[in-house]
């Protein structure tokens, strides 16, 4: 394959009906920020929206907010937005809470619906390379119900789906290598072995189109900081497939953090706990007014590509970056090690490209930061991973090609090897937060 | 007594050294606002400070602001600053969560440290009028470890404790009725009986001065949206004490929210769950760097309280100010039935004044409504429960004085009774969040 130039990206770029929607956001002038599964960026209506709760709804409105703002309400309002990047229905997601806590409840209620039935059921399955906080969530329900937790590689997942699982627990995206899990068969691999099928959308929700409803999923939580673009530590979100809202009436199978907030009637203030009807028993304590605008607005950013295609027109142009940032890597990084981690294939990819170098032939760390340092923002997993996010709502051919062209720079003229880069000469490498 | 002079509370004012204090707020022109028991006002400084994390530390800085601007260590922080009001020690308090996500951590951390060795031990006692979400946090950890929960009076709780309790759970300062609780005296009867105490500081915390320390508690939570300032669902905190500590290593007496940040090592990404040091652990997902940056506004609006006598000084000017709203309410508000709800007593009583009203007397929610209109915001509970908040930091005794005289005219000119006040003139009264 010939070179790819930067001219012909220009000329995607011009031909790009998504282009517009990079206007929504307020980016760094210079930087190309591929690291938006990771955090997305701040929507240019995000401060005024911000501001004017601050000092207008809280500030003029103070307690009365609560009904005259839509305080109250904003769960649910956020929530039935977040609903149609999901394919859930309204009425059947709530943005509350952090993902670990919204994958505590559901995990929760899903080993209360299979367990109670089938008490021998008594293995909860996940990738093994899943993200930690996930693993960790389940680990501690897993000791609270005399469970134990199934680690498995990808490919051996449906192996590992007998009749002694009550639960499968995955990350449709996984965060490390960006491989996309075939939902649909999964939860259909599930439900054959009389198991439940949980699933976290954080690297998925806004990043492809994702159909709960389609796939039959039975719980899915999901990250509103990442592709959501609603800010750093932006409340999560939640989905209950309905038709477990009935079962769900009995209280052995009451979701466990029953805060006022998911009480049928929380205004009533009976000593007895009552949960709300459907997902609104999934609300716990007082909702962050401020956290929640914040996180509306970056939602909006993305039903903003309705008027264009969608998530379908996002996702086209989500691989059509992927598969270009390969195949310049390819071009124009060979002969240092490097290997793209990420499949190639479309159906098993998501939004972000990830490399992979041994240790023993460079340190992918030092090689971060030299991008960084050049305003090439992706991130580094140890041992030797380099994650680059292509998000389509803000990144542009041109740009990608680019960003290429520096990790080429940076590659060919040694300048990683810098002392200044290396991870010895830092204090600290929490950088970045999934 | 002779009738108290608006003359005569100017005075006071004019005496008052706290005063300056009511310039860090920002508070609506012509409002007397005694609903700071609810939702706290903005502080001055908030809106600059929440749009530089908007605009600079998200917009500008992304995903290396969680480096460079602090917000990973923003919980340990702010929980520092909220230590120095509560009687606890620096590293002792994290801000993240909310209150009831809080309250489910510590209380199933004290059932499995009492349980473990006294299993026997099977009831949680509280208070029956305690804030509900405190009874539904409780109830769903009863129903999970076989306990029960015994709800009993104020002055009955007492007699409650023997050796079937594990763990007293109260709050300090009652929502509805302003009662203060004697933290050192229950919690040493509590400790007498083989039990743990766990407190909630929601309308305490920031209202006067709490010395968690000092009483021997076992394990505190409080709200961030009340006394401290912090915003519409701001991030609550959680205290344990530091005697507990060593013994919560054992896996057995993890905390059950145990997401990755409260990992001891998060950012290494392993996969199998291992507790942070101390209150670490009971951090659990991301945290709102936004959310966060509005409480630390809040929080500092008392810390700087600490240049004119802290929250001693604070105390006494609480206590001169709900002393003075009880005297007048008596002198000119008599002869409609209003009964002083909140203690008499000093030691007794919170930084609130409730009134109560027999519903067959007249219409407590209308004369609270028609208090509202003119601009003096309390707030109603219930049947009959008038409340008011009078907080020291940004009210003022003339203020106090205005806001009595607004409620001698409304209930002189029978103005409550006009329709319009009526709350079935009004789809909803979901007005408040306590």
């Amino acid at each position: 394959m010939s070179d790819i130039t930067r001219l012909a990206c220009q000329a995607l770029d011009a031909q790009d009906s998504l282009a517009p929607l990079r206007g929504q956001f307020s980016l760094p002038a210079g930087m190309l920020y591929l690291d938006g599964n990771s955090l997305g960026p701040l929507p240019s209506a995000t401060a005024a929206r911000v501001q004017a709760v601050v000092t207008g709804e809280w500030g003029q409105g103070l307690i009365s907010s609560w009904n005259s703002a839509g305080w109250i309400d904003r769960p649910r309002l956020v929530g039935d937005k977040i609903a149609r990047l999901i394919g859930a229905g309204p009425g059947e997601v709530v943005a509350v809470d952090s993902t670990s806590i919204n994958l505590y409840k559901v995990l929760a209620v899903a080993l209360a619906l299979v367990r109670e039935g089938a008490p021998g059921r008594r293995r909860i399955v996940s990738e093994r390379d899943n993200f930690p906080t996930d693993l960790y969530i389940a680990e501690s329900l897993a000791r609270q119900h005399g469970c134990d937790l199934t680690l498995a590689g990808a490919d051996e997942i449906e192996a590992q789906l007998d009749d002694s699982v009550a639960v499968l627990m995955l990350t449709q995206v996984n965060y490390r290598t960006g491989r996309l899990l075939d939902m649909a068969a999964l939860t259909a691999r599930a439900h054959a072995a009389g198991a439940l099928a949980v699933w976290d959308l954080a690297h998925s929700a806004g990043a492809l189109p994702v159909d709960l409803r389609g796939a039959g999923a039975d719980f899915a939580v999901g990250c509103g900081y990442k592709y959501l673009n609603g800010g750093p530590g932006a409340p999560a979100f939640v989905w209950v497939h309905p038709r477990h809202a009935a079962r769900m009436d009995a209280e052995a199978r009451w979701q466990p953090l029953s805060g006022w907030m998911g009480h049928a009637t929380p205004f009533d203030f009976t000593p007895g706990y009552q949960p709300g009807a459907g997902i609104g028993r999934f609300i716990c304590g007082t909702p962050s007014a401020i956290s929640l605008a914040a996180l509306e607005c970056g939602v909006d950013t993305l039903l903003a590509a309705e008027a264009c295609g969608g998530l379908a027109a996002l996702r086209r142009k989500s691989l059509a970056l992927s598969d270009l940032f390969i195949a310049l890597v390819e071009q124009r990084c060979a002969g240092h090690g490097l290997q793209v981690q990420t499949p190639r294939e479309h159906a098993r990819r998501g939004s972000q490209v990830s490399l992979y170098l041994d240790p023993a032939d460079g340190d992918a760390y030092a090689m971060v930061q030299a991008l960084i340092e050049r305003g090439v923002i992706g991130d580094f997993r140890a041992p030797g991973i380099l994650r680059f996010g292509l998000t389509p709502l803000y990144l542009g051919f041109a740009e990608v090609w680019d960003a290429v062209d520096h990790f080429a720079q940076v590659l060919a003229s040694g300048q990683w090897r810098e002392p200044r880069f290396s991870r010895r000469s830092r204090p600290s490498h929490r950088t970045t937060v999934t």
